[in-house]
């Protein structure tokens, strides 16, 4: 199934990232095929960071990291839904997830946690 | 908000398109600036299609539309998350969601819509 999927001219592919038990959507971050690999050796979530050009887990600062529970990719193969269970909260502002904001302005989420002390202030 | 967005080098920003009702995810597609001013404007879903290069509307053969109930972005400004109401079915293969097979080979959702009359046998 792997061989199948259509990673894009720069090697990636979206991953929607899915609250396992209520269903919210969390983030989505991108893949390479070596971030999938030890996605699925590890059982946790790795990424391709397009700004920093390297590898990453979810988590791996915060503690915030998302137990992998079900992957499924689309009709046209070139996107991945990954549900979890997240630990501690999916964003960097300590929201639950990143979508947290409407396009008409209102923030339908608070933050749950302050992840000052991981990141440093803002 | 809509100004805040940043849109990639193709002018394209992913869309997740998530079921209102029951929080399932539907499928990812993509938008410019100008689907995405035509969803706004129509309460429909619009999307452009990097393979043919045009815009289009979800369910504009099929009848499959989507009715916009909630759009939100994501922390970085560079993902939307689409909440609708899904007339139909997602999928062009007749599946409710596009995201119908796990990466292991399991085929978790089976089609519930011959589109073989919109779109021809395959």
């Amino acid at each position: 199934m792997i061989d199948n999927l259509k990673f894009d001219e720069k090697g990636l592919l979206p991953a929607i990232i899915q609250d396992f038990e209520n269903g919210q959507v969390l983030m989505l971050a991108y893949m390479n095929k070596e971030s999938l690999a030890r996605t699925l050796e590890s059982g946790k979530t790795w990424f391709y960071s397009r700004s920093r050009q390297k590898l990453w887990q979810k988590g791996e600062e915060s503690g915030h990291v998302q137990e992998v529970k079900e992957i499924s990719f689309d009709c046209d193969n070139d996107c991945l839904l990954i549900k979890v269970a997240q630990t501690g909260v999916a964003c960097h502002t300590g929201h639950y997830s990143c979508f947290y904001r409407t396009l008409d302005g209102k923030e339908v989420e608070s933050p749950i946690f302050d992840l000052s002390a991981v990141y440093g202030a803002a």
